[in-house]
């Protein structure tokens, strides 16, 4: 067994770590931590009640060090970095889930804050592992992509060398009320959300740069990203819908299949797709259609699991030398 | 015109009073406050854009006292005896929907805290029309039930002389969220409630020390009340089961048809009731089955509507010599 | 006051064109007919209980001249054409809810079926007040626009002079399931659409015709309108957000402020809109940003209002002479 | 691996078996059908995409005894002891799903249909693990049990011997609309029952005599049972209240927690449970209060895994001589 640390225990992601790792068949979870501590596991997840009993602790990185080759952060920004630097220095692998380690420098300091861990940010590989599978498994650092940035690099990387660079890529995405975390506002009050929807942040949302610069690695060149993201009156899942121009007339779907042909976790459906097929495990799933040239691509994740912790424990899988598909989720929770 | 105030305009039943008010043929909203005032009404509830641009003052005594005749008062209980006693005394008419004046003394004392009005406390009538009608018009201040309690004794009123109050009666209760009111906890976030159902302050809550009063008033005997409110994933409404031992085996459908045959309020169903046909009305719809000598009472209301706003303005029609229906909505929002 | 007939009552269309006109100052309701006739009205919708009984009648056209000057067809397409035609020729005004009269002749049989009253097609007029308010309220059939169209067009028209034609539109749109009707299909069905979102008809929804035949009138020129509606998990409402690309950098809110200067049922807001916020009235609420010369459009209806019987009574009341604001619900539902 | 089938896998709790048992560690689906036959697994339940191909057979008893030891039938009553009594003289152990065999031959008859199965019906066992494991280990035959008894019992059975039978029991139980199947309805279309909530059949639910005749064979004495049932605008889900009189003052929290101090599948709380903590588990959740002589229970279960699917496979554990707990899901889908 491999000893994992989760740092960032409390919120929706933490609580998803836990759910896998528990049942997971090689990891085993040694440490857990907030940032407060001294929290009892089942106050945080009443549902835990008879399942794991654990201490929670404050997050100390000579602690982690001793007890776990691997640790989750999923903490917010600025503090995962502030935290990382550390593990890393003590030799703790880490899949960071925060947005510290996603960006380049210049990207990130101008949609976030100042980098405090320049030093680690380079070697730092983007964990989506249906393209960076390799540099994945020989890295000590993974930024686990953001939700938004998954569903719509999944569906739109593949195809992105047929798009018409010259015109905007119009993404409109629809995300459950969890992706705003388990802080009381009043976007995420009951009475607010529900028998509601809402755009937020309407291009100018922090994922809109993400998206633009892996499309600009892969294709080293620019594209034209809008994001406009909504709130829906759902708990779980995320489906995003992309419009963008094709330079031929090429069958999106097929491009997928073909690209996706040895990949466990993208699923490519003949009909829209929905949230609630996928939500409770790692899939994305896609459909495309094209009409003349236009493209429409439309993908759906889990936000918390594909979005957040299922992807990242499919990264530690492959920073481990472990099987990808090991202890990942693939049943939905439907109906 | 009869120039009204609404004090403690940002809540939820401060918005329903003003879109009572604002299409009321007699009442005029002449002064809207809030405790902190100096906020746009816009602001506060974005759906009046366009529909009522208002000053929001703090909410001040005397500037009241010239330039209304009643206020209706939406403020927490303790604040809002602190501030009708100055009304009252300034000759302005007050309906409150605080639990400030609903209770006798000793039980306020005992669930809420050290009255500071006991001077007007006597004088207070409750503000249940069905059965206070002729007190409430000539009172100067009128305490409007809380919404568990309007629910519960329309139906259990005109049944309680029927009842064996040797036997406890069970009191299960369904609230919408929005009867949490507007602040956002851990309870009213959606990812808490969506999906989900619970009780909360079972056997503890404290509308069941004032429905237990109304009944002890009504039948000059004690009843035993056990009350056990819920959550539900619903903003508005609230459905209230009641059960029962009857002392005969009479037809409660018939008790209540005879009782309300005058009432414009209250709607009688042969079949059980749901919240969804009275939301947005100051209907009480009302089901009630028999088997041997076991009484079922089933009845809804909009908590906030009936269970207060709504009911707050019957009240103000009944106390200014207006007919009890004028202005009150009727037409529920279904679907 | 003029006597009015609603046919095909049963639907929630029919229902809000009863909660309109029951409270209407000039019209009232003289006849209510189903397919079938010979139902209870309460039974059809129980929330009317004790607010109003009708007997419902099977529809007859002789009938309906005999008591009603006007005439609101709910039905299904096709049907509705076959039973207006009739209506026209005894002298009975009609506002027509169905697609049957929206379109060119060549349009609609592209999309729906062979026209059966290509007579009076000819004389319809589009029943968007903000546009063709002259031609209604001349007109004795006015085919009242699609919920789809009529949130789409109301923020895009105005603005589409500005629009690169050029480059195709992409309308993203999110609809209430009460857009789907009251017939119980697997979309329908709570446990398929609860915690759930998805696309249906992609990119070939009837509505996409609309909107492009409504453009091109205005413009006389032909656009690209690419159009995907999805179903959400609430009731009412309607959401649209429109992408498209300026030939200008003009300001897409003043734009739309300047022409919307005395449009009582437009509200422009300066964030994003959201559908609590207007459902229960027959508000559009748009809100418009512009980055670069790409354009973002960004509207909202209560989709069984606006986007269909309070729309079809401010047609009606302009086609009555009357004041197009007359009985027409202006306070929202929220919370 | 035993071979196990699926007989009525079209619906909920067919669903639920196939996503337990393709991850269960010995039992292996050889075979499932549908009434029909001849369908495509992954169209009747697209979240299976990728996961699982199957043939869907028409339900053939000789085909079974072929290709598996023991099949669950998730089939309407009725429907489901004509096919039951095939299987057993075939040798095929059978954990029925339906009504069939959970009642003696009188009350069935009385509340469902004629018996066409009274041979085995003598033989069934009623599998609620915790009461009757010794005798599901022995039996060919399990009737799983109802959800809304399941849960009930569990919070009562522990508790009825100090309950006073001379009074009334009362039960008000809330559900998920799972509850009520895939079948497409009034009462499940999501219009109908969002922002809703009411109860069905109150006082004459077929699952009041399941709950007492259970209570009746525990204590050898009868009770006077008294069940409402509400449906609730969630999924899954199913919590009851449950309001009885003690004979005497017990802490009914403790002979819960020292009834169940070796059932791995029931929680108890010190505070009131909630659906979500553990809907996608097996766990029936609990939490108790006494005040005087009053006893309110508070149960949970997952409608369709503990009050079906779930169940059914902790069942079919125990007739294999497996561990109850094998391949049973006891992590929540909470968030």
């Amino acid at each position: 067994m491999i000893n994992v640390a989760i740092i960032g225990a409390s919120g929706y992601t933490g609580l998803e770590l836990i759910k896998i790792l528990h049942n997971h068949p090689k990891f085993q979870i040694s440490y857990i931590a907030t940032s407060e501590g001294g929290e009892d596991l089942v106050a945080l997840h009443p549902s835990l009640h008879t399942i794991l009993t654990m201490e929670v602790s404050k997050a100390d990185a000579k602690e982690i060090a001793k007890v776990a080759d691997l640790a989750f952060l999923a903490l917010p920004h600025k503090a995962s970095m502030g935290f990382a630097k550390h593990l890393l220095k003590l030799g703790v692998k880490v899949v960071d889930l925060s947005a510290d380690y996603r960006l380049e420098l210049e990207t990130y300091e101008a949609h976030y804050c100042e980098h405090e861990d320049k030093e680690h940010l380079n070697e730092a590989v983007y964990g989506l592992p249906e393209f960076y599978k390799e540099q994945i498994k020989k890295s000590s650092l993974v930024a686990n992509p953001g939700c938004y940035p998954t569903a719509t690099l999944l569906a739109l990387l593949p195809l992105s060398p047929y798009i018409d660079e010259r015109f905007p890529i119009f993404i409109d995405a629809k995300s459950g009320v969890s992706g705003a975390g388990k802080k009381c506002t009043h976007n995420t009050h009951f009475v607010t959300i529900n028998e509601n929807i809402f755009a937020y942040n309407p291009l100018l949302h922090r994922h809109q740069p993400e998206i633009a610069e892996k499309l600009r690695h892969y294709n080293q060149k620019e594209y034209d990203i809008n994001f406009v993201p909504h709130l829906i009156p759902a708990t779980r899942g995320e489906l995003i819908d992309t419009y963008a121009l094709l330079k031929e007339e090429i069958d999106p779907l097929e491009v997928l299949r073909d690209f996706y042909r040895k990949s466990p976790f993208v699923r490519l459906f003949d009909k829209p797709v929905n949230i609630k097929s996928c939500a409770g495990t790692n899939f994305c799933d896609i459909f495309a259609k094209r009409v003349d040239k236009k493209l429409y691509l439309n993908s759906s994740v889990d936000n918390i699991l594909r979005g957040a912790s299922s992807q990242a424990v499919v990264n530690a899988n492959l920073m481990c030398g472990l099987d990808e598909e090991l202890g990942i989720p693939t049943i939905a929770y439907v109906p």
